[in-house]
């Protein structure tokens, strides 16, 4: 196969337009390499950064012996692009006045150019600083390059704090929910259905756990100083197998979005108890993060961006930091609800903005 | 391709032996071709029968000007045979005692059997006798074969009354509930699981359905001195498209199985009274038939039969027979119970005593 060289990028330019040559690099999960070769090239000759690659995952850190080290973290994979015709999420990148169309604009090519340009530039920054650039975090987490790294690199993980460039439109989000996911099966009797007298019906059996779901007030619970909003939901829905037949099986899947003061196992009894009385198999889960804003790094990082914290509800890779001891957040440029629309775009101003608030906590 | 001759039936022989040569020849729906030819070469030879083939459907009569007409009928294809290993319901047929196993056992080799041996033996029946032969019964109704001769052949179609030999354990069972699908649909608002107070989710939205339809009691309704018993059920329900979207969309599928007192307009109306406040499409609707067990063919039939006649639950092709105003039964060896199992069996003494009832009825 021959490789096209990926042109060269410049890390001291405008960093909105840098974003945009990054959009440009094409990078859906499974083909970073193009983009992991073009930032490898502008770190490569930083003499103030040690640098390392692990297969699409680029890292590089400063050690200046600071009193506290930092991560900057952001992965360079994105969805696929756009398949509606006339979509301007996709690529290459556009420009409609100060905003800029194209996949990853939001999530999260603004957030990488910004660590980009930092890592350039910053030559003498006053935390130690650690830089991730990592490969499918838009695909299962087996996959991780994040993961990967954190098995095979684990000392470049060690840090006082992390900041995640996700989209949060340059406020703090801190932590995150949890998230698990639920098969609550109801098993019938087949029989015909012009003799259901004879059989059980599966679907109406499940009629109990829709109404339990329904009626169920999710929960919003205070971790850390955030509140953290739940959500219990009805996911998807099968059951029957035929026109004439009784149905003797119905599956709900149920995904309990939890506020990161419980555990996966706690969260998990809490549905159990709510559908008491039917099969509840666990078929994933994922911990949430607290926030963890009272660490001293973090509570220096939220005065410096100056802007009051809030919770993140989704669930991101700040929690993967959390479970290895590294308090995270999410800080980037970019509306999280644009991620992955087919109308995917970031306004210039906000990627200059949060390169701005890290170059201040930073110095 | 070449067509391997059918070995000759004998329609003389013991009618739970020509039931197992039946059996031997496979004919699942749209395959009739050789059970056809088979039944057309013992037909055409009988000098007192009119004979004539449309399709894989084969039709005879008696032309003696008796002050009544009946029609005999029966379906020639089946179900596809089991796909389980050791099924006994399968081709060739095979004997366990004086049981017979095989697919088309019950469902209705055994019932056609009776047909032939009728056709070959009765040359002086009290009643003018139509025999049919049909094909493509266990497929949709738009390619019955029944219902193509109703248009092509439709004087062959009147009678006085009609006997279809589907399996019903030797009971005469009368007229048939009709049967109705819809779907019900529920509409929701698409969001982020992890937010899912942006969204509505439409699985939520259908409990109410499954409620009502759970509580729902049928009604047992009594026709021309049978009592129908209704079924009202969900049979297939379907929502949600990924493990992190709030759904919005839900589709319950519900059969109606309505007595023959209430027309697929009437019975359309009670689905849309029961789910008001829900979108209902009728996909799918045939008329029952009352049993018309007062008319004097009826009544001598189910006099010289001797059992007390049942009402029949599941749609059959006497509601054809009655929409053609030929007033319809069903009697016929083996339990309907057993139709399209992997085991689907009947004994020969079964198929000996219909055969042995309505020779009475009509010598």
């Amino acid at each position: 196969m021959i490789q096209t060289p990926s042109p060269a990028l410049d890390p001291t330019a405008d960093v909105a337009h840098l974003t945009a040559r990054l959009i440009d690099l094409e990078s859906v999960s499974g083909g970073e390499r193009g983009i992991a070769d073009a930032i490898e090239q502008v770190l490569r000759p930083l003499t103030h950064l040690e640098v390392v690659r692990d297969g699409d995952c680029v890292m590089a850190r400063t050690n200046l012996g600071r009193a506290e080290r930092v991560i900057l973290a952001g992965h360079i994979d994105t969805v696929p692009l756009p398949t509606a015709g006339g979509s301007r999420g996709t690529v290459p990148s556009t420009w409609d006045g100060d905003v800029l169309y194209g996949r990853g604009a939001t999530d999260m090519k603004g957030g990488v150019a910004v660590q980009l340009a930092l890592a350039a530039t910053l030559t003498e920054p006053t935390r130690d600083i650690t830089f991730v650039f990592y490969d499918h975090e838009e695909v299962e987490a087996s996959l991780s390059g994040l993961g990967r790294v954190a098995v095979s690199f684990p000392d470049w993980l060690v840090a006082d704090f992390a900041v995640l460039l996700e989209p949060t439109d340059g406020t703090v989000e801190g932590g995150c929910n949890g998230t698990a996911r639920f098969d609550v099966r109801v098993a019938g009797r087949a029989s015909h259905s012009a003799r259901a007298w004879m059989g059980v019906n599966a679907i109406h059996g499940a009629a109990e756990i829709l109404v339990r779901l329904r009626d169920h007030e999710p929960a919003t619970v205070h971790v850390d100083g955030l509140d953290y909003r739940e959500s219990l939901n009805a996911v998807k829905i099968t059951g029957g197998t035929a026109g004439n037949v009784i149905p003797d099986s119905a599956v709900i899947e149920v995904n309990y979005r939890f506020a990161p003061d419980k555990s996966p196992e706690q969260a998990e009894e809490y549905v159990r108890a709510l559908l008491e009385g039917f099969e509840v198999e666990r078929t994933d889960a994922a911990a949430g993060a607290r926030p963890g804003l009272q660490h001293p790094a973090a509570a220096a990082f939220v005065a410096a961006v100056g802007a009051e914290p809030k919770p993140k509800y989704g669930w991101t890779d700040v929690a993967r930091f959390s479970a290895l001891g590294v308090p995270a957040v999410n800080f980037g440029p970019g509306d999280a609800l644009l991620a992955h629309t087919d109308d995917e775009h970031v306004h210039a101003d906000a990627v200059r903005a949060c390169l701005r608030a890290l170059t201040i906590w930073l110095s």
